[in-house]
Protein backbone atom coordinates (compact mmCIF):
# COMPACT_ATOMS: atom_id res chain seq x y z
CA UNK A 1 0.00 0.00 0.00
CA UNK A 2 1.94 3.06 -1.12
CA UNK A 3 0.41 6.39 1.26
CA UNK A 4 -0.43 9.38 -0.50
CA UNK A 5 1.53 11.86 1.33
CA UNK A 6 -0.12 15.36 2.86
CA UNK A 7 0.30 17.89 -0.30
CA UNK A 8 -0.58 14.77 -2.70
CA UNK A 9 -4.33 14.44 -0.47
CA UNK A 10 -4.51 18.45 -0.64
CA UNK A 11 -4.29 18.31 -4.08
CA UNK A 12 -6.69 15.53 -4.61
CA UNK A 13 -9.30 17.60 -2.55
CA UNK A 14 -8.13 20.75 -4.23
CA UNK A 15 -9.24 19.05 -7.65
CA UNK A 16 -12.59 17.47 -6.20
CA UNK A 17 -14.01 20.12 -4.41
CA UNK A 18 -12.73 23.27 -5.57
CA UNK A 19 -14.70 25.55 -3.04
CA UNK A 20 -12.44 24.19 -0.43
CA UNK A 21 -9.80 24.97 -2.40
CA UNK A 22 -10.69 28.42 -2.52
CA UNK A 23 -10.98 28.90 1.53
CA UNK A 24 -6.94 27.53 1.20
CA UNK A 25 -7.56 24.51 3.20
CA UNK A 26 -4.53 22.54 3.53
CA UNK A 27 -4.20 18.58 4.66
CA UNK A 28 -0.75 19.06 6.80
CA UNK A 29 -0.47 15.61 8.44
CA UNK A 30 -1.89 12.72 7.40
CA UNK A 31 -1.09 8.53 8.16
CA UNK A 32 -2.75 5.68 9.29
CA UNK A 33 -5.40 6.66 11.78
CA UNK A 34 -4.58 10.46 12.08
CA UNK A 35 -5.24 13.23 9.71
CA UNK A 36 -4.82 17.00 10.16
CA UNK A 37 -5.96 19.69 7.83
CA UNK A 38 -5.11 24.15 8.60
CA UNK A 39 -7.67 26.95 7.27
CA UNK A 40 -6.32 30.27 6.93
CA UNK A 41 -8.13 33.12 8.36
CA UNK A 42 -8.65 34.47 5.07
CA UNK A 43 -10.85 34.35 3.12
CA UNK A 44 -12.74 32.55 5.64
CA UNK A 45 -13.14 35.86 7.76
CA UNK A 46 -16.39 37.44 8.43
CA UNK A 47 -16.43 41.15 8.95
CA UNK A 48 -17.07 40.18 12.90
CA UNK A 49 -13.37 39.64 13.06
CA UNK A 50 -14.21 36.04 13.52
CA UNK A 51 -13.74 32.58 10.64
CA UNK A 52 -17.08 32.17 9.30
CA UNK A 53 -18.94 29.39 10.99
CA UNK A 54 -19.39 27.37 7.88
CA UNK A 55 -15.50 27.30 7.28
CA UNK A 56 -15.14 25.95 10.54
CA UNK A 57 -17.89 23.05 9.97
CA UNK A 58 -15.43 22.34 6.19
CA UNK A 59 -12.26 22.06 7.37
CA UNK A 60 -13.72 19.30 10.06
CA UNK A 61 -16.36 17.59 8.33
CA UNK A 62 -13.31 16.53 5.31
CA UNK A 63 -11.38 15.25 7.46
CA UNK A 64 -13.59 12.07 7.59
CA UNK A 65 -12.37 11.39 4.29
CA UNK A 66 -8.83 12.44 4.30
CA UNK A 67 -8.46 10.20 7.33
CA UNK A 68 -10.00 7.18 5.39
CA UNK A 69 -7.82 7.87 2.56
CA UNK A 70 -4.54 7.80 4.84
CA UNK A 71 -5.87 5.12 6.57
CA UNK A 72 -6.74 2.65 3.95
CA UNK A 73 -5.65 1.67 0.21
CA UNK A 74 -8.52 3.17 -2.06
CA UNK A 75 -6.51 2.56 -4.90
CA UNK A 76 -5.60 -0.69 -4.40
CA UNK A 77 -7.83 -3.19 -2.26
CA UNK A 78 -10.59 -0.75 -2.43
CA UNK A 79 -10.51 0.81 -5.53
CA UNK A 80 -13.23 1.87 -6.26
CA UNK A 81 -14.96 3.33 -3.04
CA UNK A 82 -15.97 6.57 -1.77
CA UNK A 83 -15.91 7.85 1.63
CA UNK A 84 -19.08 10.07 2.37
CA UNK A 85 -20.84 12.02 5.09
CA UNK A 86 -24.11 11.13 6.18
CA UNK A 87 -24.59 13.53 8.96
CA UNK A 88 -22.93 15.39 11.28
CA UNK A 89 -22.87 17.74 14.26
CA UNK A 90 -20.80 20.94 15.19
CA UNK A 91 -20.53 22.70 18.63
CA UNK A 92 -18.84 26.00 18.67
CA UNK A 93 -17.37 27.01 21.81
CA UNK A 94 -15.30 30.19 20.97
CA UNK A 95 -15.06 32.57 18.35
CA UNK A 96 -11.62 31.68 16.07
CA UNK A 97 -10.17 35.01 15.21
CA UNK A 98 -7.04 33.54 13.34
CA UNK A 99 -5.93 30.49 11.55
CA UNK A 100 -7.43 26.85 12.67
CA UNK A 101 -6.36 23.89 12.38
CA UNK A 102 -8.36 20.20 12.65
CA UNK A 103 -7.45 16.92 14.14
CA UNK A 104 -8.91 13.59 14.22
CA UNK A 105 -8.02 10.10 14.61
CA UNK A 106 -9.05 6.77 15.00
CA UNK A 107 -7.88 3.58 16.39
CA UNK A 108 -6.13 0.80 14.34
CA UNK A 109 -9.06 -1.74 15.10
CA UNK A 110 -11.65 0.58 13.43
CA UNK A 111 -9.59 0.81 10.18
CA UNK A 112 -9.21 -2.48 10.08
CA UNK A 113 -13.38 -3.15 10.76
CA UNK A 114 -13.95 -0.87 7.93
CA UNK A 115 -11.94 -2.68 5.35
CA UNK A 116 -13.64 -5.97 6.08
CA UNK A 117 -17.01 -4.75 6.29
CA UNK A 118 -16.35 -2.43 3.29
CA UNK A 119 -14.87 -5.48 1.23
CA UNK A 120 -17.86 -7.85 2.57
CA UNK A 121 -20.50 -5.43 2.21
CA UNK A 122 -19.68 -3.20 -0.58
CA UNK A 123 -20.66 -0.57 2.09
CA UNK A 124 -19.17 0.45 5.68
CA UNK A 125 -20.35 2.93 8.24
CA UNK A 126 -18.03 4.68 10.87
CA UNK A 127 -18.42 7.55 13.04
CA UNK A 128 -15.70 10.29 13.62
CA UNK A 129 -14.73 12.94 16.28
CA UNK A 130 -12.68 15.93 15.31
CA UNK A 131 -11.84 19.11 17.17
CA UNK A 132 -10.82 22.49 15.76
CA UNK A 133 -7.95 24.28 17.27
CA UNK A 134 -5.98 27.72 17.63
CA UNK A 135 -2.67 28.73 16.79
CA UNK A 136 -2.46 28.28 20.32
CA UNK A 137 -4.23 24.90 21.06
CA UNK A 138 -7.49 26.16 22.38
CA UNK A 139 -10.33 23.86 21.35
CA UNK A 140 -12.61 26.40 19.10
CA UNK A 141 -15.17 23.69 18.36
CA UNK A 142 -15.96 20.17 17.97
CA UNK A 143 -17.47 17.93 15.61
CA UNK A 144 -18.89 14.51 15.46
CA UNK A 145 -20.13 12.82 11.83
CA UNK A 146 -21.29 9.85 10.61
CA UNK A 147 -19.77 8.43 7.30
CA UNK A 148 -19.86 5.60 5.04
CA UNK A 149 -17.28 4.59 2.85
CA UNK A 150 -18.91 3.08 -0.07
CA UNK A 151 -18.14 1.44 -3.25
CA UNK A 152 -19.75 3.23 -6.49
CA UNK B 1 -39.56 48.83 10.92
CA UNK B 2 -38.04 49.29 7.56
CA UNK B 3 -37.65 45.40 5.79
CA UNK B 4 -34.37 44.88 4.04
CA UNK B 5 -35.27 43.46 0.83
CA UNK B 6 -33.76 40.07 -0.40
CA UNK B 7 -31.30 41.70 -2.04
CA UNK B 8 -30.06 43.82 0.48
CA UNK B 9 -29.73 40.89 2.58
CA UNK B 10 -27.87 39.39 -0.10
CA UNK B 11 -25.72 42.30 -0.30
CA UNK B 12 -24.85 42.48 3.24
CA UNK B 13 -24.59 38.61 3.44
CA UNK B 14 -21.96 38.83 1.05
CA UNK B 15 -20.05 41.72 2.08
CA UNK B 16 -20.39 40.28 5.58
CA UNK B 17 -18.66 36.92 5.22
CA UNK B 18 -17.14 36.78 1.77
CA UNK B 19 -17.02 33.09 1.10
CA UNK B 20 -20.32 33.08 1.04
CA UNK B 21 -20.36 35.34 -1.85
CA UNK B 22 -17.91 32.83 -3.45
CA UNK B 23 -20.62 30.11 -3.19
CA UNK B 24 -22.85 32.17 -4.97
CA UNK B 25 -25.63 31.59 -2.28
CA UNK B 26 -28.61 34.01 -2.57
CA UNK B 27 -30.98 35.38 -0.18
CA UNK B 28 -34.12 35.19 -2.40
CA UNK B 29 -37.16 35.25 0.13
CA UNK B 30 -37.64 36.92 3.43
CA UNK B 31 -39.55 38.17 5.17
CA UNK B 32 -40.71 38.34 8.73
CA UNK B 33 -41.07 34.76 9.86
CA UNK B 34 -39.51 33.26 6.92
CA UNK B 35 -35.96 32.76 5.05
CA UNK B 36 -35.51 31.35 1.74
CA UNK B 37 -31.97 31.18 -0.13
CA UNK B 38 -30.38 29.77 -3.05
CA UNK B 39 -27.43 28.17 -3.90
CA UNK B 40 -25.97 27.54 -7.63
CA UNK B 41 -24.34 23.44 -8.27
CA UNK B 42 -20.75 25.56 -9.64
CA UNK B 43 -18.76 26.47 -7.84
CA UNK B 44 -20.17 24.26 -5.08
CA UNK B 45 -20.46 20.78 -6.79
CA UNK B 46 -17.53 18.04 -6.18
CA UNK B 47 -15.45 15.63 -8.70
CA UNK B 48 -18.10 13.25 -7.96
CA UNK B 49 -21.12 15.10 -9.51
CA UNK B 50 -23.02 16.45 -6.30
CA UNK B 51 -23.07 19.47 -4.30
CA UNK B 52 -20.64 19.38 -1.70
CA UNK B 53 -21.75 18.81 1.75
CA UNK B 54 -20.11 22.34 3.00
CA UNK B 55 -21.64 24.44 1.30
CA UNK B 56 -25.03 22.79 1.51
CA UNK B 57 -24.47 23.32 5.55
CA UNK B 58 -23.59 26.38 4.76
CA UNK B 59 -26.76 27.63 2.69
CA UNK B 60 -28.88 26.36 5.58
CA UNK B 61 -26.96 27.54 8.11
CA UNK B 62 -26.87 31.23 7.44
CA UNK B 63 -30.86 30.99 7.17
CA UNK B 64 -30.46 31.07 10.96
CA UNK B 65 -29.26 34.75 10.28
CA UNK B 66 -31.66 36.19 7.45
CA UNK B 67 -34.56 34.79 8.94
CA UNK B 68 -33.70 36.83 12.68
CA UNK B 69 -32.85 39.49 10.09
CA UNK B 70 -35.93 39.71 8.06
CA UNK B 71 -38.33 39.78 11.25
CA UNK B 72 -36.60 42.01 13.83
CA UNK B 73 -35.42 45.61 13.52
CA UNK B 74 -31.49 45.03 14.07
CA UNK B 75 -30.96 48.81 12.41
CA UNK B 76 -33.81 50.18 14.81
CA UNK B 77 -34.57 48.76 18.31
CA UNK B 78 -32.49 45.90 18.63
CA UNK B 79 -29.26 47.55 16.87
CA UNK B 80 -26.38 46.39 18.15
CA UNK B 81 -27.25 42.67 18.03
CA UNK B 82 -26.09 39.68 16.07
CA UNK B 83 -27.07 36.51 15.35
CA UNK B 84 -24.53 33.76 16.46
CA UNK B 85 -24.76 29.88 15.81
CA UNK B 86 -23.73 27.90 19.04
CA UNK B 87 -23.96 24.51 17.56
CA UNK B 88 -25.76 22.96 14.30
CA UNK B 89 -26.60 19.44 13.08
CA UNK B 90 -27.13 18.17 9.05
CA UNK B 91 -28.56 14.81 8.00
CA UNK B 92 -27.73 14.35 4.14
CA UNK B 93 -30.89 12.21 2.51
CA UNK B 94 -29.59 12.28 -1.09
CA UNK B 95 -26.82 13.65 -3.51
CA UNK B 96 -27.92 17.50 -4.64
CA UNK B 97 -27.72 17.18 -8.14
CA UNK B 98 -27.76 20.67 -9.23
CA UNK B 99 -29.03 23.91 -7.88
CA UNK B 100 -30.56 24.17 -4.52
CA UNK B 101 -32.64 26.47 -2.00
CA UNK B 102 -32.52 25.80 1.71
CA UNK B 103 -36.15 27.46 3.66
CA UNK B 104 -36.82 27.80 7.19
CA UNK B 105 -39.95 29.14 8.81
CA UNK B 106 -40.37 30.86 12.69
CA UNK B 107 -43.33 31.43 14.23
CA UNK B 108 -44.69 34.88 15.13
CA UNK B 109 -44.76 34.02 19.13
CA UNK B 110 -40.94 33.06 18.94
CA UNK B 111 -40.20 36.39 16.91
CA UNK B 112 -41.49 38.12 20.16
CA UNK B 113 -40.06 35.97 22.26
CA UNK B 114 -36.72 36.62 20.78
CA UNK B 115 -37.73 40.75 20.43
CA UNK B 116 -38.40 40.89 24.33
CA UNK B 117 -35.70 38.35 25.18
CA UNK B 118 -32.69 40.41 23.80
CA UNK B 119 -34.15 43.68 25.35
CA UNK B 120 -34.21 42.35 28.60
CA UNK B 121 -31.36 40.16 29.25
CA UNK B 122 -28.83 41.10 25.85
CA UNK B 123 -29.47 37.94 24.34
CA UNK B 124 -31.93 35.56 23.25
CA UNK B 125 -31.52 32.07 22.34
CA UNK B 126 -33.50 30.28 19.57
CA UNK B 127 -33.48 27.03 17.73
CA UNK B 128 -33.89 26.65 14.24
CA UNK B 129 -34.72 24.08 11.74
CA UNK B 130 -34.02 23.85 8.11
CA UNK B 131 -34.26 21.65 4.85
CA UNK B 132 -32.14 22.16 1.52
CA UNK B 133 -34.60 21.18 -1.83
CA UNK B 134 -33.88 20.46 -5.32
CA UNK B 135 -35.48 21.86 -7.84
CA UNK B 136 -38.48 19.55 -7.97
CA UNK B 137 -39.14 19.88 -3.96
CA UNK B 138 -37.04 16.74 -3.41
CA UNK B 139 -36.11 17.44 0.00
CA UNK B 140 -32.10 16.35 0.03
CA UNK B 141 -31.24 17.28 3.58
CA UNK B 142 -31.97 18.90 6.93
CA UNK B 143 -30.69 20.54 9.59
CA UNK B 144 -31.28 22.12 12.66
CA UNK B 145 -29.35 25.16 14.87
CA UNK B 146 -29.36 26.47 18.00
CA UNK B 147 -28.24 30.32 17.72
CA UNK B 148 -27.98 33.22 19.81
CA UNK B 149 -29.00 36.75 19.10
CA UNK B 150 -26.79 38.92 21.03
CA UNK B 151 -25.82 42.36 21.73
CA UNK B 152 -21.98 43.10 21.05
Amino acid sequence: MVLMTPEELTASLHQAIPIVAAMGIRVVEARPGYAEAEMPFEPNRNHFGAAYAGSLYTVAELLGGQIVRASLDLDGELAGFVPLLKSSSIRYLLPARGPVRARAAMAAEEIERIRVDGLEHGKANYDLDAEILAEDGTVLAVTSGAYQLRRF
